[in-house]
């Protein structure tokens, strides 16, 4: 006998269509003559209706062991249902459950939880409404990337997590060794001595493929990444974690202006793909979660992103009708406080700034030309999103080996580490670009989920990495 | 202008087709009159040959620039190819050298290099023809598996890279600590105190995904994971990476026989696809790499899966008209010459061998009913090929509290730490079962590639964790 999923039972299932379905047991009304049982099996936010008839063989039994969280198996026929917000129901002729749920002790009862309370049963919590449908969004969105990337030719790559650099230089990086941490051996001089270690050297959890995405994109044109990424900072906020996916596209032979047009396409598609696929998880977040999250949809999908350089953007700032907690001025960074008023209050869409002073960005970023030295510029951009400021950081790579190597000697970086990156400068370089996405600040950003510990399936933060 | 890729050039540019290129020379043959060169852009094998006539404004300048690595953009019509092997060429009406290569030092040159040289330039090897087939086969193979999961409404889960303990048992981790080695923090007992580290406890890099998988299973009914994975093992061999990427897909309400019919179905569909995707590069691997790769294809792709017990297999074994260098007796693991002789001299296709002594195999493995206890077998399976043995490795898992409990115990592993594994069959346990796929062997076993370290952008290995 076929066995269904119940999103498409619900999508197309007919009345009199035979059906057999698996899943668990959500909520129940038990009673002597019929119960009402919803089964979800986790393809959608609805679950299915079922009817168990009385008459069924060991009725009474087999009620007793049902109850909310229980595996369950029930052949039967779809019937039309009388109850609002469904089409179709399923009448039982046969009834199974598979596995009980102790509703004494099973801690996902029907009250609502806290998302706190939920991380601490990490291993039960994508059974409730919200963390469910987070993590379909979530793989919505993982492959509305790939598809995205795919339809443009794109080679995923997937760049090393364990590293013995540090790609931007900017720290706040795990190591990584095989010893006992109990029975170090040392050196000579007293040192540990990483010679003996599995590696040889020191080694580290990426903080970023882009470094080795250049190296691929010299060779395949057009390249992405997607894959866990770690920072070792201690911040316990809503927006940080210690280990996060991101996507990081590189394209040789491709300016700032093929970049931004890039990323706007690409958070165009994402949206629109995840509208299309999670339409009912979608509606969920924004009854429930937060009631902006189908304007931001539509305002993503259907403006055209704002573009204008940072000397202007300040400008905007300095003649704000508002103040601000951090100074305005040319030479500083922009906080999330400027960002949100450009993106939510001035323009009311994305807005991606360009060309940011040379100073507070990475080594990495092509130097503009032909400018005063004290506004010396790179061609970085930022997208800032209504609500959620920065979600992608990007430029174009400085391809110039003379101007390359002493923006790392002016960084102060070892440029001994980098040889194979200049060498990329030294054979056949070319203009090229790319950004980064940090994909839980993506999912966040769709679902409207204020703790970015509640759209990863296994959050790893200062003190937890459990589950 | 539009800019084209090879690839579809030469699938579908016709005579008088405008177009515009990007890449990097391959070889060249300059003369006074005319200079052929061929440009490749990564998107494919072969690259195109363009025809720079001596006529061009600044020829001479120009073709003194070129040389092997050099970039180039390059616009004209496409003409149709007097030459072999190709349908057309490309007329230059305007040649530019984006980038030189210094001929003296580029460590390209046109002589055939071995693959351990190639691992000193990671950065440069992925211009050469094999490694460059590699990188878009294991492209087509990682896209080819998400399509596989995406057609049969899998979920996509991304399992945890660090966690706390070690979820098969079997040791070889790499720790992962925000310490610096040289001042490790001590309790008052002269021991790491780790309470001072990051996590507040030791920390790991995962092994396998499949615990956590098992949880999303329980949600979502059927989900797999496709991700990095480590081991801390010291084995030098053509087999063995310290990291590499992992597929564990996870079905709930499946038994051992649904595992072995996706597991089947998956490496069909992912063989048909890459021959389909990348046919000029399988054709390649064939010619220059390994004369039975084409043959193996088809094999996978064509023959049904022979299935057979473990009891059945070492039968057959005991009966070979050959010997073995290991031992062949119920109870003992079946070794690399076991495995090949039964898919490559006996079955002569791919054999599923199940239901293996579960004194060899992990805890988690369902006991299988109904058996003396000095014949316990668990509903393991192994799927061996040929030339390669071992592919994929699973189980249904044990859904059944009390076994799984004892087994457990008898295996020495801290109970506490399977708290939340355990409370997965307290509440609404069903059956499951699922498998793992080293994704490199898979790609290894597709291309024909002798050493792992050639399938993988930034090998891993005991002492080399460069760029």
């Amino acid at each position: 006998m076929a066995h269904s999923r119940i999103k498409h039972i619900l999508q197309a299932g007919q009345p009199d269509d035979p059906v057999t379905i698996q899943g668990w047991v959500r909520t129940q009304r038990q009673a002597k003559r019929f119960s009402f049982v919803e089964v979800n099996d986790g393809s959608s936010m609805a679950g299915l209706q079922v009817v168990v008839d009385g008459t069924l063989p060991d009725y009474e039994a087999k009620i007793k062991r049902l109850s909310t969280g229980a595996s369950v198996e029930v052949s039967g026929t779809l019937v039309e249902s009388p109850g609002k917000g469904q089409r179709v129901e399923l009448k039982a002729s046969d009834f199974q459950v598979v596995g009980e749920s102790d509703a004494e002790t099973y801690p996902l009862q029907k009250k609502r939880h806290s998302f706190e309370f939920l991380r601490t049963i990490g291993h039960l919590r994508a059974r409730t409404n919200t963390l469910g449908a987070v993590m379909r969004v979530r793989h919505a969105c993982a492959m509305a990337i790939h598809q995205f990337f795919q339809s443009r030719d794109f080679l995923w790559i997937h760049t090393p997590i364990l590293t013995a650099s540090d790609a931007e230089g900017a720290g706040e990086m795990f190591t990584v060794t095989r010893f006992g941490l109990d029975q170090l051996p040392l050196d000579p001089a007293g040192k540990v001595d990483y010679g003996q270690d599995f590696f040889g050297k020191p080694a580290y959890l990426t903080v970023s493929g882009q470094l080795e995405a250049e190296i691929m994109a010299l060779a395949f044109t057009n390249v992405y990444t997607f894959g866990p990424t770690f920072r070792a900072e201690n911040s316990n906020t809503s927006r940080h974690l210690a280990e996060f996916w991101m996507v990081e596209p590189e394209m040789a032979f491709c300016n700032l202006e093929g970049n931004m047009d890039l990323a706007e396409a690409f958070l165009k598609f994402v949206f629109g793909q995840v509208m299309e696929q999670c339409a009912d998880d979608i509606v969920f977040f924004n009854q429930r979660i937060d009631s902006s999250v189908l304007a931001t949809a539509t305002n993503i999908i259907d403006s055209e992103f704002e573009r204008l350089s940072y000397t202007d953007a300040i400008a905007l700032l300095e003649k704000a009708d508002r103040s601000f907690d951090f100074p305005v001025s040319w030479g500083l960074d922009l906080q999330s406080e400027h960002e949100r008023y450009l993106a939510e209050d001035y323009f009311k869409k994305p807005v991606i700034v360009t060309d940011y002073p040379a100073e507070i960005k990475a080594f990495y970023m092509r130097q503009n030309d032909g400018e005063p030295d004290d506004r010396k510029t790179v061609a970085a951009m930022d997208v800032l999103a209504p609500k959620v400021g920065e979600i992608i950081g990007g430029s174009q790579r400085e391809e110039r080996l003379d101007v390359l190597e002493a923006r790392i000697e002016a960084a102060g970086l070892p440029k001994e580490d980098y040889w194979w990156y200049l060498d990329l400068r030294r054979y056949g370089t070319v203009p090229h670009a790319g950004f980064g996405l940090g994909f839980e600040r993506l999912v966040q950003f769709i679902t409207g989920m204020t703790n970015i510990r509640d759209v990863i399936p296994f959050p790893r933060t200062p003190d937890n990495v459990e589950f």
